[in-house]
């Protein structure tokens, strides 16, 4: 065992010496509507205060704080309305001595006022006004550029452009930003065993579906171009990897069959290319390949479905993040659960093991769908995410409270 | 101060109230390549089994197990090699006594076999193989339906189609899904103090900005339709609703002013619609508002940004889900971190703090970034998550370990 040991590599390793060969993508300008889920490229400094103009924050009465001082409930001080504004509203007004404007939330401060009475704390009289508390200046008012200041860095370049940064972004009134391209990336099965979805399956052929996962994982991170199935032969291989080395990417899904393992790895360095990465400390995920030909950066994902999800999670998800220039990492849920059955691990391999959370009086648990078999696709259906088992563990017991990553976006608890 | 409160309805009680008003969407057909993300609409049970076929799980030689009884390496039995298959070979065999056929991991169980010697366990000597264990029947293979039984239901109709369905639904070679339709969702934007996108802001202008986010977090959910901006009269209000209400619901955004709260229940009353819901006890997000129109629901958020995200979070986003027929809640990404300063919370109210969290040594620690003010878009840029407060609690300490409820996709902690 210890042979096939050594040449295993960390997937934090694999990705730090990956790292050189990771081309960062261009950026292109959109309209600010069609930006939302890609990563901002460029910072964002805002172009005007938000709010922009003082702001009342409250219904009640736009007033100089001073005319204000020593009113009561006891001892009213009464101005004058001059007038009244709504949001939206285009009156200009400049308040004078013992005046007022009577004013809605969100409406602009006129001029001359300092303060807003709010509507509880007064008592109209015709066209005066009784002031039944003083305020000090700026009460009520949210100031011009409190919220955002004019000029100050807002969003930073990386930034995943989510609902609340396009709420900012739109409120600065910014109509286009630069975010990175999507990296174009080739996808190309191998393997005679497999078909086209629809195809008549005849003995011994399945469906090349790890495409149809990978394809869904990348939604929104690339602009998948899926190159078809290469035969196990090398010019097979080469005819399509050769197709795709104007993309950015090429992520290669190996067949399952372990005879022919080394295919690609051969391919690539039959084309000049050079092989960074060959087999991760990962299981399932081991047979991943980091590679690269030319100035293209090429994947190999496992042929085993589990495998490759979790290869593809692990591995090609930060690689495209790096050519995205996302800041950060993603953010999977997890969840704290009590496992309800003992995960066995081997020492020196990160283990991802699924398991399927359920409630049992209010708590959560974990319960372990299979422990092997990187094959089996009803497990990944079954299970609602992984228990990541670190190298430096040997297994968790029943009853242990274990952390879950989880890969669905709806539950059912 | 309760007799705004009798008003107030807790999230979920509204929501049931409103259930019987949510339609449920029409379903439709689409190819599998494009229902990532969508619906599943039917229960879905396998057409075939997985694998299809017995498989050989590693390397070696088919054998009949019965062939190998008393193998070992002091002892090897000999077989005849009589041909070799390769996954996606179309080869027939049909093994006689004391015969074996080489096999790669993958490849289809010839007829005759009944287990696999793996590699390791054999010594080929020329059309010859030494056996040097025996193997019970079965050993090494991969049962034709092991994986997944035809006939069997592998998903439900409500089932989210993430990677991991498609990967399932390709493998069974599903070339086509019934999905729930995407709804048609009006936006209706109401305040004369907004402007569109791009504008020249006048003084007391604002951006529609909170059509901006809704649309990005519906992304996926639903098909926008944006309506424009209704000033704050009736009649302008009115003819949006009118326009919307062959769609499958209808969301209004409020301005900012209080003075007009009334308007969009009150419109909805005059078109002989109903108020089911006015006032949440959600602390930002109170003023929302559930109503229905002839057959149509309306949801009518808050106008102030941040009151307007957390109604859409916990209102709309329920709302669109049971109209998708989703089994399960959506998961968000939470984690426990040590809260920096206290928060001050009303009881009876169920409070979203936004906080932005960090690493100390190693820790998570959170910081609420802004205990009110509904406004501040800043807070929802700087902030990560919610902390939220339930009814029932008044507040947290400083130190205090509580839960986040992240609504970044990626962060750099």
């Amino acid at each position: 065992m210890s042979r096939i040991f050594k040449s295993l590599t960390s997937v934090e390793n694999a990705l730090e010496r990956f790292s050189s060969y990771i081309p960062s993508m261009e950026s292109e300008e959109l309209p600010l509507k069609d930006a939302s889920g890609r990563i901002l490229r460029e910072d964002i400094y805002s172009p005007m205060d938000i709010p922009p103009f003082h702001r009342a924050a409250f219904d009640g009465y736009a007033v100089r704080s001073v005319d204000t001082f020593g009113a009561s409930r006891n001892n009213p001080i009464t101005l004058k309305v001059i007038g009244v504004i709504r949001p939206g509203d285009q009156e200009q007004y400049d308040l004078g001595e013992m005046e007022a404007v009577e004013i809605a939330t969100g409406a602009y401060l006129p001029s001359g006022a300092d303060a807003i009475v709010p509507l509880e704390y007064s008592r109209r009289v015709g066209e005066f006004v009784e002031i039944l508390k003083q305020v000090s200046p700026g009460a009520n008012v949210d100031r011009k550029g409190s919220d955002i200041e004019k000029g100050k860095l807002v969003l930073e370049s990386g930034t995943y452009l989510g609902p609340f940064e396009l709420l900012l972004l739109s409120s600065l009134n910014i109509t286009h930003v630069r975010v990175a391209k999507l990296p174009k990336a080739s996808v190309i099965s191998t393997g005679n065993e497999l078909v086209e979805l629809g195809s008549e399956l005849r003995m011994g052929q399945i469906v090349n579906s790890n495409a149809y996962m990978v394809s869904s994982l990348l939604q929104g991170l690339a602009e998948v171009r899926y190159r078809g199935i290469a035969r196990d032969d090398e010019s097979s291989l080469k005819s399509l990897i050769s197709e795709s080395l104007e993309d950015d990417l090429i992520i290669t899904l190996a067949g399952t069959s372990v005879g022919k393992k080394d295919l690609v790895p051969k391919v690539v360095e039959d084309m000049g290319g050079r092989v960074i990465v060959h087999g991760l400390s990962i299981m399932p995920g081991k047979p991943t390949l980091l590679a690269v030909i030319g100035k293209t950066p090429l994947i190999g994902l496992p042929g085993m479905p589990v495998s490759a999800s979790v290869s593809a999670i692990e591995v090609l998800i930060p690689v495209i993040a790096k050519m995205l220039g996302i800041k950060g990492k993603i953010v999977w849920p997890e969840v704290r659960a009590k496992l309800l059955r003992r995960i066995a691990s081997r020492p020196g391999v990160r283990h991802y093991v699924r398991v399927k959370l359920s409630k049992d009086n209010g708590e959560i648990v974990a319960t372990p769908i299979r422990i092997s078999g990187s094959g089996i696709i009803s497990s990944l259906i079954k299970a609602d995410g992984f228990v990541i088992v670190p190298e430096d563990v040997e297994g968790y017991e029943e009853g242990q409270e274990v952390q879950v990553l989880i890969y669905k976006r709806w539950l059912d608890l």
